[in-house]
């Protein structure tokens, strides 16, 4: 992968590995799909866009990853304000979607003379690096914090990842894997590098096609690094310069109340995101404090006519509960965040109800259970109990 | 839905809602299928095989079930001792198989005049059948046996289903529940019932798709109820019935050792499938002690020159953790028996070292976590610390 770099906002290009711009920003793969046009032929998956992407698809599983469904799910308009389209990222293969990124920085690793693979998550990110390098028999370390719950260590463990729990700054930590792992050969895949947005922005291209030649009014996701934003407006980019877009849809970012740092700076009108204090939330894998493209992410809400959206714990459950009795989809509740949101922007009237709104559901929930109230009887009462029931 | 049964076995044909031939075994659709011709034109989910299923699809959720990855794992060869094609059913919306059947029964309950549909199960198939009444906005009830562990319940819960915990043979429910569902106007959708047979082919249909012309020589799948076996099976006899299959794939089933009734029939030369002592072990999902279509299955593995074979609990650890650690594909216990018994199978010559063997993977497993053995450093000792394990 020899692809220059480019900063979004100074316009300075840059070569690999550099992790930021000379100004402060972080870089991106500096792309030009300007031949782009619908319809696409290719496999149902992230590879149709082959053609805008830096590298070819690995054997294995690592070649199935996106090709996501976008459902129709009219049962939630009523409780968000608007037309509803879930893009459900839990169909991937780790069931987030951690494994669009994974994929393209698993196989430029490979192509590189790198030792291993890296990356620094407690969660998603790092089931799907682990999992993604395990598919092409590249060796992982996966750097987590010291304070890590055991179950989510052990989840992990189940693709066999060299683990290291650090202490000390998780923030700090983000950008020290980076030196460390230039001068050792483990290339860190953390959240908002270069080739991780590069695979990212396929979300956007799959919800894109399924609306061409048109597209949707709005689209509402989860924002932590802003890595899967910053890759999300990349497309938008892409397509407008390529002529396949006529106008963009308007990027809605959400964030959970306790660690708001993204919808902070939009609040307050700020150009850059500043750290704050990550508070006690159900949305953890959201919960990053100081996002290294947090900056970036606010630029692309605005730039989109979008906005960035803080919602409290009891909205996110809300949501969540109604993703799962009135659509059957079960996200984790970092997930839920965006159509919580939706809930919110339509009550203040910056989406309207006739509008089609893809709210992006970035992971499965499984692994986050209901409360049950079950009945019970024996099998000779249960034709008795069944008919009070039904 | 007015399509009528018929039974694989004495050929009487039956009306619906019966739910076994006058024989004693079960009945399934009597579809007539002899013009269906490669290629398909559809959409990338079960729906594509429209033409051989009794409903149209539902909107929502239920409309993007199938189309899972069949994924190439060259890494997983030398282990199995053959070509290996894992059929991944964990990229289904609930993470499992079940969703197909699940999507058609509960679309033909919405269209006859029932009350609510039901299902007796304590994981997988409960979990389905609520997530994909929810999105039809059907009530639905799950019976569960009277000592369902809390965090399964809780699982299910997540949909809002009416959960009832039924003390009693856990045998007899699965049948006592159609007599009152039948009473009641509750559409019990249970493992082996003619509609989600009818759903459950189209796994089958997507993997000779993907090897048409042609066919692999061998597939693999977990039995429990014998269902999904029938299902499977249902699918290679419509193939070759319209002549798009030459030769039957040879269908080999799996159980646990701790509890293999149609493994036992099979060794044994048996032509019925009967009751055994469920023992326990890993693989709780096919702990079907006196499966309702175990015979069925049976019948299934020897008229297409297959077999049926029981594997050890450390057997299926060791498949679980290679599918894992070699393939990136974290599935369950359950469905971790099939790459088990490929081994066991290629070991004593039943499948050449050169043969194509799909191996079908039922379920993903992120409920089911390794045991992590982390490393532990702090961020100023990190470089030293990776130094020494890469």
């Amino acid at each position: 992968v020899t692809l220059d770099y480019a900063c979004y906002a100074c316009g300075r290009t840059a070569s690999p590995p550099a992790a930021r711009c000379v100004c402060g920003e972080p870089l991106w793969i500096d792309s030009d799909a300007t031949d782009f046009d619908w319809p696409v032929d290719g496999p149902e998956s992230m590879w149709r866009y082959r053609d805008v992407l830096p590298v070819d698809p690995p054997a294995g599983m690592g070649s199935v990853v996106g090709g996501t469904p976008l459902v129709r799910t009219a049962p939630l308009d009523d409780f968000a304000g608007a037309r509803i389209h879930v893009k459900y990222e839990g169909t991937n293969p780790t069931g987030s979607f951690k494994d669009r990124g994974s994929a393209i920085g698993v196989v430029a690793a490979v192509e590189s003379d790198a030792n291993a693979v890296g990356t620094v998550s407690h969660g998603n990110m790092a089931m799907s690096v682990a999992a993604t390098a395990a598919s092409c028999a590249t060796p992982c370390v996966v750097l987590v914090p010291a304070d890590i719950p055991p179950e989510r260590l052990d989840a992990i463990a189940a693709f066999d990842p060299t683990i290291v729990q650090v202490e000390g700054s998780y923030g700090d930590l983000y950008f020290d894997s980076y030196d460390v792992g230039r001068d050792l050969g483990i290339r860190f895949l953390n959240s908002d590098t270069p080739l991780r947005v590069e695979g990212q922005k396929t979300t956007a291209y799959e919800v894109c096609e399924a609306f061409a030649p048109g597209a949707p009014d709005a689209a509402v996701l989860p924002v932590s690094s802003g890595g899967h934003a910053s890759g999300v407006w990349k497309a938008l980019r892409e397509l407008v310069a390529a002529g396949r877009l006529d106008a963009l849809p308007r990027l809605y970012l959400a964030q959970s109340a306790a660690c708001d740092p993204v919808a902070a700076a939009f609040r307050d009108g700020d150009d850059e995101v500043s750290a704050t204090e990550a508070g006690e939330t159900i949305a953890y894998s959201i919960a990053n404090a100081d996002p290294p493209s947090g900056t970036r992410a606010l630029t692309a809400a605005r730039e989109t006519d979008g906005g960035v959206c803080a919602v409290t714990d009891d909205e996110i459950r809300a949501a969540r509960d109604r993703l799962a009795r009135d659509a059957g989809l079960r996200v984790e509740a970092a997930s839920a965040t965006s159509l919580a949101a939706t809930r919110r922007l339509t009550d203040r009237g910056a989406i309207a109800a006739d509008e089609d709104v893809v709210v992006v559901a970035t992971g499965s929930g499984y692994g986050e259970a209901g409360a049950a109230s079950p009945h019970r009887t024996t099998l000779a009462d249960l034709r008795a109990t069944l008919s009070e029931l039904v």
